[in-house]
This record gives structure tokens, sequence and C-alpha cells, in this order.
């Protein structure tokens, strides 16, 4: 923890607010959070910054801010089918400004608080707008759901809708107006916690979509050593991104748009069933290709013919 | 982990070159890291960002800022007595300069090896340059070192010396050369991690010395419901800092200066020569006070003045 009186005093205003569990033995306020890990539990850890104008709009408001650098961490934690239980917070500001901590906190601690995660530690400082959030989840030893344990013959799934961020991006990048809908997916995404939980023992492979599904999917075939068939065109797409994007842009923002957080997962064909009736509860979850022998993607799109992308990959913005 | 096929090709870069450890089941490369806590033990977890121009001068070598970044993390599990173990590293740079991040890796591994510390997961991101470290450790349970411990009639202790770091800090403020010495301090410094070890059951309270000695042995009078009496004139410091400042000056860089990654702790009276036996093989260490009846902490100068320093506390740089 660094000094300025103002720190002591944001951090002070942080802890007031934050929640309790039983086995968080020391929370903020000393050198190290002293935590208490589950017997028989393997822990689960990741770590992601998002830095301003690079993963969100400047003008972004606190509160989403707060929301998404806690749901990008809680999607890595789902992608590995761990149950989420503690996080620590780095928060860098320009300024000392307590009305920005205190709606960064609303929607941070919003988020904390439905999936039971204690903020634990961290610190302040000063510098340009960043935020960093490493969490901590636990998980049964041997169900952790890897990128490295896709199967050839697999069904390649998806949970969700994909292309709203990114839809609500480009319309930003555009300068004009961006639909409320769209915008709530890139600004609040939705954590797929309990489908992640859902899918141990059942998916082979999973991912969360981060970065884009051609470059998401590409990263399990590398860790596999597989290959996939993906249709683009099949891909589960929002009535409000049907609706404001044709075709050719729609797959686009489909099969490289970021920031869904949505998870892409593979099971045994023979799982199919088992699939549906563990998502029923949690999320939609459409079939959208196959892992294949070989290496690499291979997209196809209307009338089955091979599909590319303009763009190779998601790059963020500013 | 966000996108850029640059940020692929950094992070495995790293991955390259991170050490292994029996209790990390799955490194760097999947959504989260998995990891096996011992049994019986605490988690200890600490989480500091250093900042570009903030936590150091913007042209510091690339090794120096990885060193550190580790290190006043580690420093944060000496101060708790915790045995650290896993680290994950979100380093946000302005350009993807893998020049940069070979150096950067140079120090911060350098230190990880030192303290068998591995390093498993995180994100390299686009921003202003940023490092974000956390740290895990284990200590054994009711073994902590805590800033809530300290007891009336304590002997308050420091060790090796202090001022070093603020003086370099100083210097470079000025304008003028910086002393080598002085500088290795403020890149380099040591975190006290087997001291904090061997204080185990013999400490009473401990905190590590980041934001000014004066600063945080109010954080541990505060936690601890005590006052604390300060021997500002017999602070330890180093024959270089005794060489280059006079009395006063260094009194002040001494008692308020930050970056020193001491250990300041208490111990019971009873204590002192299982405190310098424990010590011996560490650190040196150096009786700067008392623990006393009250709040806050009572400073005294030369031939016992009340001594009140020029500014109150550490507020970094730039």
């Amino acid at each position: 923890m660094d000094s300025t009186v103002a720190e002591f005093d944001l951090i002070e205003r942080i802890r007031r607010r934050v929640a309790a569990r039983p086995d968080v033995l020391l929370g903020i306020g000393d050198d190290a959070a002293l935590l208490q890990p589950p017997v028989g539990m393997q822990l689960a850890v990741a770590m992601d910054t998002l830095n301003s104008g690079v993963h969100f709009p400047p003008e972004t408001a606190p509160a989403d801010i707060g929301w998404k650098a806690l749901a990008v961490n809680l999607s890595d934690l789902a992608a590995m089918g761990a149950s989420p239980a503690w996080c620590t917070l780095s928060l860098s500001l320009p300024d000392a400004s307590t009305g920005f901590v205190e709606g960064f906190l609303d929607g941070f601690l919003a988020l904390a608080a439905h999936h039971d995660v204690a903020l634990v530690g961290g610190d302040t400082t000063r510098g340009p707008l960043s935020v960093c959030v490493a969490v901590h989840g636990f998980i049964e030893p041997g169900h952790a759901l890897r990128r490295d344990g896709a199967c050839v013959g697999d069904d390649l799934w998806v949970s969700g809708t994909l292309g709203d961020a990114a839809a609500a991006l480009s319309q930003w990048q555009a300068g004009g107006a961006i639909d409320p809908a769209l915008r709530l997916r890139l600004d609040r995404p939705t954590p797929r916690v309990s489908l992640g939980r859902a899918l141990r023992g059942i998916a082979a492979s999973c991912i969360d979509v981060s970065d884009g599904l051609l470059a998401d999917l590409g990263h399990v075939c590398k860790a596999s050593g597989v290959g996939a068939w993906l249709d683009v065109d099949g891909l589960p797409a929002s009535p409000v991104l049907r609706a404001s994007f044709d075709g050719e842009a729609r797959r686009r923002l489909q099969a490289t748009g970021g920031d869904d957080y949505e998870l892409c997962f593979s099971a045994p064909a023979s799982m199919r069933e088992a699939v549906l009736e563990a998502a029923s509860a949690h999320a939609q979850v459409t079939r959208i290709g196959r892992i294949v022998a070989g290496a690499g993607v291979s997209a196809v799109g209307l009338r089955g013919a091979a599909w590319q992308p303009s763009s190779a990959g998601f790059q963020h913005f500013g």
C-alpha cells in the first residue's frame, strides 16, 4: 500500500463497504490479507487489468468500470469451472476523487455480492485511470475446465449470444448513438459462473470469449493439438444485433469481436443431452461447430463457403 | 487476458522464462492458474501497483522496475511473516517492446528465483507503463505478524537502515547526481522475507516501511490502539547517508521518507535476546523506541526534544 492521506481515506472508504466471508481471517487493512483455503480444493487464480481508453471508453460510468473490472476476472474463473471466493483490487486514479470511487464500488461490489466474493486487499495509487483485479476461486481436483482438453469429435458450444459488445464498440467508434441494449453488454458483461460450475464433468475444454471467438477458439485448438470447424452463420445473435447489422457485418462482429465473456466449450457428442440439461438453469447454449483433426479454426459461412474475417482479431480500441 | 498478436507473443516470451514449482498445477496459458495450497496453512495475499513517474522515475532501467515491482509485494508478505510461493503480473505497456519485457523479466525473475516464487499468470495490456503484482504466500495459523498486535511496553525495532531510498529520490528531484549506493536502495529494495519468517512467535506486531516510518508506525498504533515513542535521532543510518546529509535533513529522510522496505516491529522487552538471536542470520536490527499507552507517534529528536517532521508523510514523486 502506498501513501498520501487521501489514499488512507480511500482505503477506509472501501473497507467500510466490503462484505465479510468466514474464510477471510484478515481483510483490508494489514500488509496482506489472511485467507483460509478449503481443504481438498485447488485454487484458481486469474488477474486482468482494464485501462481507460483501451478497455473502456474514457466516458464510461464509474459503476460500469467497477462492474466490468470484476466481471472480466470472474469470467476467467467461470471458464475454469471454479467457484469464486476472494478478490484484490488495485485502483490507479489521476486524482483522489471520492465520487469516482463510490460509483466504482457501486458496480464492483454489486457484482461481488452477487457471487459472494469478498474484496480482501489491494491498493490505491496515483496514475492514469487503470483497474487491476485478481480473483481467487476453488475447484475440485481434476475438475477444472482447461483449454487443453478438446478432443476430435467434440461438439463445439457457446453460451448466450455473440457480437453485442463489439457492435456497441463499433457504434461508439463510428461516433453515432449506441444502442442501449448493446451498450449494456459492453459495459456490464455477465460472467457465466454458474454455467461454468454446471459444466464440470461434462465439458472437455472451455475458454471465455474475451478476444473474439476465432482468436479464443484458436487458443483452445493450439493447447489441445486439434482443429475446429466453425459454422459462422449459425452463431447465436441477439434480436437487436440482427436488427442493427446485416449478414456480413454481423458475422464479423460475432466471429472476431471481443468482450462478450460468453463461454465457448467442447463436449463429446455423447454428452449433448447432458450439456443442455446442465445449462438449462443458467444460460442458453448453442452448438456452433465441431473439434476436428488438424490445426487452427476453419470457419464456414453462408451456404457452406469458407469464411475469412476482414480483421484477424479484436484489437480493442483507443 | 486480452488480445493482439503482440500480446500472445509477449505472454509466450514470459512463459518460456518462468520457473516451475510442484504446487503449480497449471501455470501461464489458461484462463486461470491452478494452484495447490498446502494443507493446514493460511494464505497471505498482497497486491501493489507501481506507476511510471509516480513510483519510479520514468528513466528507471526495466530490470530495476521488474525487481522493485516484485520486491514491494514480497515485502508485504515479509511483514506478515509469510513464506512466498506464487505471483501474478499485469504489465501495461505503451507499446509491445520485447526489449523492455526481457529487461523487466531479468529483474523480476531474478528476485522470484531467489525466493522460489513462481509467476503463474496475469496479463499484458496496452496502456501507460504500469506494473501490478499480486503475491501469495503461506503462514501457519496464528503465526501471522499483524499490525494490531502491538502491546504497551513492547520494544520497537527496525531492520537495516532507513532513509537511503528517500535520499536517492531527493537527489533525483534536485536534478543532481544520484549516489549509486543510495540509488541501489531505491531501485532494488531487499524484501526482508527471511527476517519476517524468523520473527514468527517473537514479534508482537510488524509492518514494512513503505510510506515512511512515522506514517507506517502510525498504522500500527491505530490498529493496535496504542501509542509509540520514537527516538528519531537513534534511527539506523547507512554510512553514505551520514556522509551526504546533515542531522536534520537526515532525520527527516529517515522518519518520513518511504521506499526503504525495512521491517518495523514490536516485541516484548523480555524477547530482546530472542529478537537479536532470530535476526542475526538475516539483518541488522535496531531498537528505536517503545510502545506506550495512548495514541499516535511521539517522535523525540536531539537531546530528547519533541521532533516534528516538516512534511507529514511520503508523497511519492512525479
